[in-house]
């Protein structure tokens, strides 16, 4: 019997009970699931950084931590973790996250928010150069930026990615490192960002780099909120040397209402919704993990405590 | 020399002399174009049906009428054409209009409208399924149709495609025939039309067919105005049958500003831009059917008469 238990909020219990009991039968793995647990008789922790457990300690016979979100800054610097800590990589997110950045990058190319906003009885026509003129950067090429990369090409744009170190992937110009960060910028018509939050990527966009856009730029940000000076963007968008924002993530959630992101007319704040974790897809994850654990093999989607991701 | 008459609106040749010149030159044909030509010296004419060439009886020497629109409506009734009619299939158009798709489906199933118009300060928190429990179908799997399935059957949607005669697409469930019409509607969650504007697709959607929808679904036409029945529509967007409409073509264009579909706030209107001809890309099919009538080869993108497609 391998006991596993379940440390986030009550209501994600509610929504993962049966998906993880489900993935751990098709798994074949006999598991004790619970929420509660003496902690030296646990085996994995299966974890979200908003629920109760914050002290690690006690649980000496944990094998890893399995985390239930794709970030992990708010855990990989808790000095109590000395447990292998395993980030979330989930199909479902993934392709959440595909469906919403190629919906946003398509609205902007499209300019669909003058018809959108203008149902006034005016023709207005214009027609939008075609994706290979229109080029976008992603800053960030873990699973996630990557698969927007991909899918963002597969339709035609003409695609720049940046990462701290070099990647290579087919059919995507890749830059990487401080270097290439102004020409990655100096070439987006829409920026996407996609970087974890870590210190060496918090205000990443700020008034320097805010310059290095081309005029005009759209940014969309489903990454994360500190990765954006909030005072610099406003201020570039009140110059239009960013033509508008579409804004998913912020340092604090939900977005109180007097931010001054809400009523700015070129700025667009949608609830932290691209990247949602969907506890089937997640659940799979969760067990095929403690099977490797379990196995001896290593872990998938262990984070590096240095880099912080 | 190869006699070749642009008959089109005086603002088109503007924009086509220079893209054809480079055309017929990379084809290595050598051809004079003009605007205006004895009409018995004519090989060739370069047409758009909204021009002032309405009488085709006087090009005794024509091989070919050239089209510059995907839809032939307008000509291929003409009784005094009976030179072979070729329509323009162009590859800008075909990418423009997958651009257009893709974007107002993502836009509908991830809900945009909701956060573009409610930037109050509310948090409304809302995941939207993957697409892949979205289902889409397409009316008309031409050369767009079939274009614009295969774009969102690869950003994950369910898609279903009908057409006149039975097609198979990988990928696509192809339906077919009166038999299949119902059925490809009943799962229809977001409907997209692009057929042809024939007497046998002339109020295709209307309200026996509306009501063949799941409710709440969502109509996207940017095919042409005709196969809506406007009436029925509206009422199908009163009674929440339909939830939303977008709306790029009208059987009146520019859409009188006094028209209903302006003001209901469940219709999106745009000004018929899902597809437009490029020019460089267009100019290259007219040089290869004019190369290939000179070699006697088979033109393409014939039109049928008695389809009238």
């Amino acid at each position: 019997m391998i006991n596993v238990l379940f440390a986030a909020r009550p209501e994600r219990w509610t929504t993962y009970e049966a998906p993880l009991h489900d993935a751990f039968r098709a798994a074949g793995l006999n598991v004790d699931l619970r929420t509660d647990f003496a902690p030296d008789s646990v085996d994995y922790i299966v974890y979200a950084p908003n629920g109760p457990l914050q002290n690690f300690t006690p649980y000496t016979r944990c094998k890893a931590v399995l985390g239930l979100w794709a970030g992990v800054e708010d855990v990989v610097t808790n000095p109590t973790l000395t447990q292998p800590l395993a980030r979330m990589v989930d199909h479902g997110l993934t392709q959440g996250m595909r469906e919403w950045v190629a919906g946003h990058v398509l609205r902007h190319h499209l300019g669909m928010d003058q018809h959108i906003h203008g149902q006034d009885g005016q023709w207005r026509s214009h027609i939008p150069p075609l994706a290979k003129n229109r080029p976008v950067t992603i800053l960030g090429l873990g699973a996630l930026g990557r698969a927007c990369a991909e899918t963002l090409a597969s339709l035609g744009f003409p695609v720049t990615g940046w990462s701290r170190s070099a990647k290579d992937i087919p059919g995507i110009t890749c830059l990487h490192g401080t270097d290439g960060l102004g020409s990655a910028l100096s070439t987006a018509q829409i920026l996407v960002l996609l970087l974890p939050n870590t210190p060496a990527t918090e205000n990443i966009l700020n008034a320097d780099t805010l310059a290095d856009l081309p005029k005009g730029a759209c940014i969309i940000n489903p990454g994360r909120g500190p990765l954006i000076d909030d005072d610099a963007l406003l201020a570039a968008l009140d110059t239009g040397q960013v033509a508008h924002a579409t804004l998913d993530v912020f340092r604090v959630e939900p977005l109180p209402p007097e931010h001054p992101y809400w009523a700015h007319p070129n700025v667009t704040v949608t609830p932290h919704i691209a990247s949602e974790t969907r506890p089937e897809t997640a659940s799979n994850v969760i067990a095929e993990n403690i099977r490797r654990g379990e196995a001896g093999e290593s872990f998938l989607h262990l984070v590096n405590r240095d880099a912080g991701y």
